[in-house]
Order: C-alpha cells, then sequence, then structure tokens
C-alpha cells in the first residue's frame, strides 16, 4: 500500500516523541508499505517564532513571516529523516519548493495548485521513506508561502492525492473523531466512519480535529483520510469521500444514520440591525463592506419586513466583532438602519449527519429537545446536512449534551 | 557605492540587536548606498540545533543535518527583513537556493562555485535592500548544503565578488583586527590595513575574526574587506587583496612593516613517530591514510636520517589526535617505525608579516626574544611570510606578548 502519515505538533513536541514518530513510521515501512511523511512543526515553535516576529513588526501576512514560519517544520523533517536513518530506515527529507508544492501568493494562506510527485516517486521507488515539511508551499515565482494554520493536514491530503496513496493517516493525541467534544459531553463516542461532507460541517462548525480545507480537498479528490493517535496503535476514524471508497468497507452504519454528531463554536458573536429600509439589494449593501474586508459572515437571519423594514442579524467570529461595528457606524448615515446590537456572549451548536437529507423531522426534534430543557434559541440556520443554532454561552454545554442524548450518539447504531 | 554587511551571530543575538543591525542598514541606505546584507544565526542556534541533532543521530555531516542548520540564517533573514521594512526601508529576504549560492554537495564543508547575482541587482535596481542567508548554499540536485563554521563570511565575500560590490564589510563584536589577542597581551593594537595574504596566515593560525577561506576568496577574487564593530561606527581593520585596491588609500604603513602580528593556536597536538625506516617514500607512506581521512596535518619537521632512520614530528587540531593515533597504530606493522609519542599540551605561536620576504633576520630575532625569555620551541616552521614555533602550552601566553614586544607591535610604526 502507498500510506501518507501526516504527525501534528504535538507529535513532534519533543526529541523523544520524534523517536516514537520513527519508531511508528519504521514499522509502517518494514510491513512493505510505500510511506510519505508529512509533519508539522514542533509544538510550540509556530508560536515562538511569531511572538520574535511580532517583537519587530506588525505584519501578520508578509512574506517574510512565510520565510520565518516555514523554518518550523524544515526542523521537523531534518530531524525525523535523521531519527529513521538512525533506525536503518533509508530516509529522505524534502521541503515544499523541493517536491514543488505550488500554491498562490497570498502569504499566510495560500492555496496549494499543484504538487510535482516526480521526485517523490523516485525515492519510494528505492525503497527510501520520503519526510515533507507541512504547512508551506512555493509561489511561481520562488518565494515561500505558508497555507496558513492547519495547513500540514492539507498538505498530507493534497500528497495523498498527488501519489494516488491509497489512504492519508492523520495521527494526533486523540484516537479519531468524536460525536461531539469529550470535555464537554462524557458520553462522546468515537465515530469509526464518517463522510467529508460530514466532517466538513464538523470540522467548520468548531471541531477541531481537521482542518476544513483539508477535508473539502480530500472530498473534490477522493482521499481517504483516517484519524489516529501517535500513542495508540487501536482505534481511528474514517473520513471518506464517499461510500465504497474503500473495498470491502461496511457503510451501512453510515448512511443509517441521521444525526453523525455534534458541534459548538463559542467563537462567536451576534449582530442586530433593527429598522432597515426594505429596498432590493439593502442586504447585499450591508454586507458588501464586511466581504470586501474578508470578514467571516455566519448565520444570517432576515424578519418579515413590517412597515416597509425589516431587521438582520447575523454571527461573525468574535476576533471581527469590533471591525464588522466600525463598518456598520460607516455604513449607517447612507443606509438609514436604526440600532446596532452585538452580543458577545453567544455559541453556535450544530447537529451534523447526512442522513437529514432523507429525513424529515430532525429539526423539530432538536427544537423540541431544547425547549424541553429550557434552552432558548436566539438564530436558526440550516443547510442540507446540519442545522445550526445560536444560543446564550451559559447554555452551550448543557445544548450540546442535550441533542447528543436527544439523538442517543452515545450508542453504537445511534443518530436515527 | 555597492556595499556587502555582514552581521554574524553575537550581532544578531537578540531582537533588540537585531533591531540595531536594521537601524545600521538602514543608516547606510539612506546614505544612497546599494546593500547586501549576508547574515548569520541568531547566537546560539546553531548550537541548540546540533545538540537537537546529536540526541537523535550522531552524523555530523549527514545531508539532513544541513536541512537542520539551515534555519537558523533563515529565521535571521526574515527577522532582519522585517525589522528593515518596519523602517520603512524595503527589503526582501534571499535563502541560499534563491540567490543559487551553487555548491558542491560536500554536506557540513561545501564549497561555492557560482552565484546568480540577476535577483540580487533586480532588487538592488529597485532600491531595496537585499538579506542573504549566509552559511548555506544549494548542490546541482536542489538539496540544502552549509559551508562550515564561519561560512557566513565566504557568503559575504562571494556575494561582492558576484556583484562586484567597492567594500565587504564583516560587522562582529570586535572593532577590528588586532596585532595579537587582546585577552592575552594588552598591548595588542588595532591594525589599520593588514594584506589578504597576512590576514589569511593569522586566521589560519588561530586568529578568529575573520575565516581563513573567506579571506583566500578575497584574494583570488579581489574584494576588499573591512571587519567592524556592530555597536560602534568609529574603528575598523581593512584587509586588502593587494596595494592600491582602495583608490587614494595609503598602503606605506602595510609595506614598511616586518611584521604585522602574532597568532597563536592552542588547538594543537604534537605527534612524534621514532625510527623510520628511511627510504624514499617512507613521508608519503605515513601521511596519505591521514590525508584520506582529511586530517589537517600541519606543522612537520623531519630530523636527518641516522644509521639509515629518521624520526617525524607533526601537528594535528586536537580534535583529530584520536584518530591519528589509530592510524598510526595501523600503519605500523608494515612500516616498521618505533615508538609514537603525543603531547596534546603544545600551542602553535606564530609572527605573520608580508615584509619578511624582503627582510632576513626575522626569525633569530624572534628565537632570541623566546631564548632570551627562557621558552624552550620544540618545532619550527617557516613560510614566506610567516614563522611558526610549537612550544609547551603553558609558555603560550608568554610567547605571546615576548613577540609582541619584540617587534614593537604596540606602538604605531612597529613590526619593523
Amino acid at each position: 500500500m502507498r500510506i501518507v502519515q501526516k504527525y501534528g505538533g504535538s507529535s513532534m513536541g519533543s526529541v523523544e516523541r520524534i523517536g516514537l514518530v520513527a519508531d511508528r513510521v519504521a514499522r509502517t515501512h518494514a510491513l512493505g508499505h510505500a510511506v510519505v511523511v508529512v509533519v508539522s512543526a514542533m509544538q510550540g515553535e509556530t508560536d515562538r517564532l511569531i511572538k520574535l516576529a511580532g517583537r519587530l513588526s506588525d505584519r501578520p501576512r508578509d512574506r517574510e513571516i512565510d520565510v520565518l514560519l516555514a523554518t518550523g517544520e524544515q526542523v521537523s523533517i531534518a530531524l525525523l529523516a535523521l531519527a529513521l536513518r538512525e533506525r536503518g530506515v533509508e530516509a529522505r527529507s524534502f521541503l515544499g519548493h523541493q517536491v514543488r508544492i505550488l500554491t498562490d501568493s497570498i502569504h499566510g494562506s495560500a492555496r496549494i495548485q499543484t504538487i510535482d510527485a516526480a521526485p517523490v516517486h523516485d525515492c519510494l521507488d528505492k525503497g527510501e521513506v520520503v519526510v515533507v515539511a507541512g504547512f508551506q508551499g512555493v509561489d511561481q515565482d520562488g518565494n515561500i508561502t505558508t497555507l496558513g494554520r492547519g495547513g500540514s493536514d492539507l498538505s498530507a491530503v493534497a500528497m495523498a492525492a498527488a501519489i494516488k496513496a491509497d489512504a492519508c493517516e492523520i495521527y494526533s493525541d486523540v484516537d479519531g473523531i468524536y460525536t461531539t467534544d469529550p470535555n464537554i459531553c462524557a458520553k462522546a463516542r468515537r465515530i469509526d466512519r464518517i463522510s467529508c461532507e460530514e466532517m466538513l460541517e464538523l470540522a467548520s462548525l468548531g471541531a477541531k480535529v481537521l482542518q476544513a480545507r483539508s477535508v473539502e480537498f480530500a472530498l473534490k479528490h477522493k482521499v481517504a483520510i483516517c484519524c489516529k493517535s501517535t500513542f495508540d496503535e487501536s482505534g481511528g476514524s474514517w473520513v471518506l469521500p464517499d461510500a465504497g471508497t474503500l473495498e470491502g468497507m461496511d457503510m451501512a452504519g453510515l448512511e443509517g444514520a441521521v444525526v453523525t454528531g455534534v458541534a459548538c463554536d463559542r467563537n462567536t458573536a451576534r449582530f442586530s440591525v433593527s429598522d432597515i429600509p426594505n429596498r432590493p439589494g439593502a442586504a447585499a449593501a450591508l454586507f458588501q463592506p464586511l466581504a470586501d474586508d474578508a470578514i467571516n459572515v455566519d448565520v444570517i437571519i432576515q424578519t418579515a419586513p413590517r412597515d416597509g423594514r425589516c431587521e438582520l442579524s447575523f454571527t461573525v467570529p468574535k476576533g471581527s466583532a469590533l471591525r464588522t461595528r466600525q463598518l456598520l457606524d460607516r455604513l449607517r448615515p447612507q443606509m438609514g438602519f436604526g440600532a446596532v446590537t452585538i452580543d458577545d456572549n453567544v455559541a453556535k451548536v450544530s447537529i451534523v449527519g447526512a442522513g437529514m437529507r432523507s429525513q424529515p423531522g430532525v429539526a423539530l426534534r432538536a427544537f423540541q429537545a431544547m425547549g424541553q430543557a429550557g434552552i432558548d434559541i436566539q438564530l436558526i440556520s440550516t443547510s442540507e446536512i446540519k442545522i445550526s443554532m445560536v444560543v446564550d454561552d451559559r447554555f452551550t454545554e448543557a445544548a450540546v449534551r442535550v441533542l447528543h442524548d436527544a439523538f442517543a450518539l452515545d450508542r453504537a447504531g445511534g443518530g436515527r
């Protein structure tokens, strides 16, 4: 089999841990698999470098910040390759530009365009383990770029697609994807298999195991991901682009469930804009300056107009709240809307499940469960496979548990 | 003027110091000069990385060690470029492979072959400051290489040659080249001008201000070097490839002196091999295996043969003593020589001066001074412009002072 293994910062947290990673890679290699390893910077290293830069400059998306941050993964690949050779495994490290992980030129959040798999295949054919620096790429002019936080997941999935790997194993300190955050709900259960679409919703709704963009990439390029623990051989969760990706794998469990998981995102602020003159294009006029400023507007609710005026509510990440406020203040004179209220003590709780498509009544069950628990829902937004509810932050944990119970997610075969 | 400035690890020792370096570069740029800056890793960083690697592997010359160590300079160029931009100076960093500092493939001590100056000229033409990572290069296959300890000096001189710079300024925490180590001899005086040839002897004899290979390169490619202090605008010593390099500069002082400086090297072990059968090729047979092992054999003395046998003495760096011993032990049965004695409590003290060529009697004056001071000379070796004497290490400091006095090097116009 051809396998990509990705080890994150906590797996590479110390020289000792890098030794354990090398042991694990060596075992996989000894089984006769062709192995490409993608690694992150050692835990804490990226933050250390950002802090250094912050004392000299406050340009977070500068070309030079990428030059700086890329060193973190460079240290990791060199140390892991050395540790592998010390174990008698021929290994060779590659930087982003050496496997030509070509990206656009948006420093700090570059997007992968192509990968030159030829040098990787050359090494694999010789029986060598290939160790690739995650998180980094190179643009057309040879400048170093980085892919943004969690970008090593994306590097791994893109590498798996480029070499047509049989699986992309993402290692971290948790042993898979859970029905919800075990720190909030003790009954959370590990999911054996989840579709990319569901994972995508969970990831963008606050689940931190996998970076959302990497799941998107996996879906598009049909890469099967397995999330596993670095320090525990058992367990693991498969994230699959579609049913039947892995030959012989029973996808019934996946298809039978209506709800797969519960996510929550506390990094949310709610805005309400009242008395908006209800003319065509009003909503667009309101959101245009936010979009221009790359503010990620999420749940949007517009009330039915009354007396020619309506109210709009929406959420933004907490970090964008101040900027959003400024933009709205600037907009008010020309648009003539009323008061703007902000509440940043809110959270977004969501249920996700591909089965919702064919099962009506899921939303109703969720709202009933919340109502019975006395939890007031402020905003609701739905997609084909998810229902998000904005609630007061003091209800967040209760809401997660209530929804987890309502769909019996603690039981194998639950979620119906 | 087109100027290359090189800042070493101590100049880049902290964020604050990097700020001071940026101030200095910005001042030079503001004077209208085209500036290329070459930097080392932040002080202590290379050692930290070597220690990390040492806990996983003991291959000091591995390809991956170069990948690891190259990150040190990468951090430096990014931070300095950021600091310059913060000061309103457009700056752009370049890694070894981005200016294509092409080297051979000898990891850990690669030799520079060519540099592609085109991207540097592009930036300089736009008025940008160019910040280049010292110490690193790239081989023909795109692998990262490093130039060995002190390699950033070489990077700077090579860069100066490539862009035909008017001067290559090497900044450190000392304000120039001294007639001898001021820690040993309080009367040491800063030299205003010294020839590359003299500097080459001083550098290879233990003076640490400039890496010997960089001086060699400067001599060959006619680069004028100026050694200065990062934290002190005054002072500085010119190292010149030949008289008249700098227009209008008075070279008389340089030519008038017989002795320019006194160097000492305590990293020395002395070997004596007795009773060597004196047949043609005996010395070659003895030194061949040492050369094959890249052991740097220095002062070599052979006694006149007596009864068909002779004695050979030579010095090697202390770190090579054990290996030299092993190689000699292996050689003894086939060559049939006698006892091998080793003394690693020795030091090599040398006087250097281009004027020796035309001034006989310099050696005699040195030996007389040593004799009067009661210092026993164990081995002597001379070249056109230097005289080296191996002495017991307990006499090292006394020998340096005696020789410094004997040629009145503490006085301007001394050394005669």
